[in-house]
């Protein structure tokens, strides 16, 4: 099938300046703020935004380079299919995360739990809805288990370039 | 900024061969099935993946041309910004679902909670982690009000071509 191009809206900005110390997910880093700069002339589609609490970003992994179909996740020392993990080398190597909203200001959005590398270039933000987006009864796989200590992991190098 | 490329994945396969009649939201449409055909290349990524009751689909709006960044969602008759609701017509037209995993067979998915349009295509998948996903205590800005009666709308023509 023929590639499907996008052009980045904004950018990430976070005190992550390189790979090795970003928190593997948001979720677990509520201390972690940071802010997305929308390019001037997408501003005005941030209209309303401010009346949600939470948004997803989606995002493209620039530093990533290359995949493999199974590989090792921070949270496991076994080997996983990529679509089974959220590590960055992916096949299309597209970020998704779930953010608090804090404010905005003109095209700056204030953002806390933040598990993006600085400089992140964003391809899309979507509200986040609790009564579309949360799903309960879940089944969570081979991360059931690995949950309790999520806190106490970091990214490391293992998906440099 | 330059732009970003990616190569689908697979194919989102479903019941909805135009878009009259799409669910608007997977999660009010429990009983809206499809399958998803993911190209041989990328099958071992599948490994471990049917231990997750629902998975994210990422994907390209392939039916959607052109965008406003203040449009009118299905859900409301006012305008809103293009980023505050889930509309195709964005600028990266990128679409996000929840969906439910029902079974893996060799390189296919089948799901339920569908609101996606037959032939789809697919740009990532990732495990849907109710630990790291789910935030309480959120505020849902304009769609506060209008969940109410959420499985009555359906998407009607309005972001057509």
């Amino acid at each position: 099938m023929k590639q499907i191009c996008y052009k980045p809206i904004g950018l990430i900005h976070s005190d992550y300046k390189q790979k090795d110390g970003v928190p593997i997910q948001g979720a677990f880093s509520k201390g972690s703020s940071g802010w997305v700069e929308i390019f001037p002339e997408y501003q005005a589609g941030l209209t309303d935004l401010d009346g949600f609490s939470h948004i997803f970003l989606i995002y493209h992994f620039h530093l990533s380079s290359g995949y493999s179909l199974l590989t090792k996740p921070f949270l496991d020392d076994k080997v996983h299919g990529i679509f089974s993990i959220r590590a960055p080398k992916r096949p299309n190597p597209i970020g998704l995360s779930v953010v608090k909203l804090e404010k905005i200001i003109e095209n700056k959005l204030y953002i806390t739990e933040v598990d993006m590398i600085d400089n992140t270039p964003l391809l899309d933000i979507k509200p986040y809805v609790s009564k579309v987006d949360t799903r309960e009864n879940t089944r969570s796989g081979w991360t059931t288990d690995k949950m309790e200590n999520i806190q106490k992991y970091l990214s490391d190098d293992r998906f440099g370039d």
